[in-house]
């Protein structure tokens, strides 16, 4: 029996209308009581009929002595595939029909890929600012998208009370849930021995979807130790960071970084996220520029974004490091 | 022995420097003469060293009743890093360090980014009014891009005089017989029973290719009939169906159709191309964009040029169909 529970307060989730604990707000975890098993889907009990479009399985390279894991090569462009997948499939098998999202990025294009393929209509809510591949890349899937004046806070508000069903990426578990699958392979691919894996860290889906995949594998004896894992942030969005080392951060009035796929400044799991990091690395434009374009020199064009952990590597320099490319470079040529 | 053959006269090709035959003009082909074997490599044995980007092993997912071969999640976008990678690694192999290749599109970016990954110097040579995603996707790599006036036929000229080592993804082999792993991979996702398989036609690359794949399976007794391959081209170029339906056809003078990645309205193996088809389906630009929207909400997001085999599909609607899509939807938002 899959719990769902509060990760602030413990309270279990009533039913899929309550997105936020209606206690005390904290965002909810799904509770894994099962064993890691190869057969990757049965680690989903929760889903039936998965509302595939080919995501995960990508591949990982080895340049030099860095292994890179392209999850850019996901179907949408992004690793945000595994969370939709996931979110998705259970919200169509719930009978949902329509739902909202607020994303002008590599999820709002994710999320309206797969409500596109479960013939769900998704309503994506975005900055009025907003444009570019990523918004054209939502349009072409059929999706409605909404502009919004206002904070990015508004844009989320707008989106939690349009009246469809929030299928936020940050929030609902399911989707932080279907990341697992990233540590599963990372695992697999490297012989179930991975001593560090940098990824980039904006609201802590990744990071902590990664980590409860890791926790899982351990959990269930298939690796003996969990990886250390590097956060990546920018020198504007830097709040897991300052707090993982104890630095004054104020974030800026506007995000103006060429990573801006990386804009969270108030995460609201950072309590959790800092818990899990086994090092917070900063790194400045100019540095992930200089990343991008030695990535791309490689063979291997990714987004700004996903350059940093590149440019935090070449600060680190540790042997054994996996690092994780979440987003196409096709995007933001 | 692996033997390279002159596809029109057979004369044995000399040196990785006879880049078409210099008794009659005609491109060389590489014999196989080993039974196809599950250890995908071992099927290219005139490499050693992969220069590898992830490149294969693409999902296949099915919609209704369509199977859909997502190639378009190739790393560089395209189903050419298939053959990119057996040429530059070829290339690499024999100290080649600079290269030249005419392509403004896929197969530029393509053999850009192996190279890239194998430290040879790309020159690709391009029409002069290229421009957009592909053009920078190429750059980005950090492929010299030289533009050239003229006619499609003048930058190929361009391309093969200029001195550098001319590895043209039309003529070279080692090109076309990496495009083999397509059918390789359909053929097992399919558990080794393919019936129709729907592409899109242009130079012949991926229809020779993949014919040779399949080819390999029947002879090695691992498939027991050759699938039926249904070749897809636009109104505007169509020199293929034209001659395999014995149609009246002059190519117009200048290409304007939407699938701007099929352009060959004179290719040069074309009386190898018309001897291995099924059948042949022409599709107009309406139906092609038509075709494009309608997999965009599946959630499949190709190129134009890609589109055309759904829009092959709908007027054929036979059973059993594998559809390739062949090149990503986020070059060309």
């Amino acid at each position: 029996m899959i719990r769902e529970v509060c990760m602030v307060c413990g309270k279990e989730r009533e039913n899929i209308y309550e997105i936020k604990c209606s206690k005390c707000g904290g965002p909810f975890d799904i509770q894994l009581d099962f064993k890691y098993t190869d057969e990757i889907r049965a680690n989903f009990p929760y889903i039936r009929n998965f509302v595939s479009l080919g995501e995960g399985k990508t591949p990982i390279v080895k340049k030099g002595k860095i292994w890179f894991k392209l999850d850019f090569l996901n179907p949408t462009g992004s690793y945000k595939d595994r969370g939709s997948v996931t979110l998705i499939s259970y919200l169509a098998e719930r009978g949902i029909r329509q739902i909202s999202e607020d994303s002008s990025g590599n999820a709002g294009a994710s999320i309206a890929a797969y409500a596109a393929a479960a013939g769900i209509e998704a309503y994506i809510f975005v900055p009025d600012n907003t444009k570019g591949n990523k918004l054209k890349q939502i349009e072409a899937y059929g999706a409605h998208v909404i502009k919004v004046k206002g904070s990015r806070e508004d844009v989320a508000l707008a989106a939690e009370k349009s009246g469809y069903y929030y299928a936020s990426h940050v929030l609902q578990p399911q989707f932080r849930d279907g990341i697992r699958t990233l540590a599963y392979e990372i695992a697999k691919d490297l012989n179930w021995k991975v001593e560090y894996v940098f990824i980039p860290v904006s609201a802590g889906t990744l990071l902590l979807g990664i980590y409860k995949g890791f926790k899982h594998l351990l959990d269930s004896g298939v690796i003996n130790e969990m990886p250390k894992i590097v956060a990546v942030q920018t020198q504007q969005v830097m709040p897991l960071c300052a707090k993982f080392k104890n630095i004054n951060y104020t974030p800026p009035a506007v995000v103006t970084s060429i990573a801006d796929a990386l804009v969270s400044t108030k995460p609201i799991l950072l309590e959790h996220m800092v818990k899990v990091i086994h090092d917070c690395i900063v790194v400045n434009d100019n540095e992930i520029i200089n990343a991008w374009k030695e990535l791309a020199k490689m063979g291997l064009l990714v987004e700004f974004s996903s350059a940093t952990v590149y440019a935090a590597y070449e600060k680190l320099k540790v042997d054994n490091a996996v690092l994780i490319l979440t987003g196409s470079g096709l995007k933001t040529l």
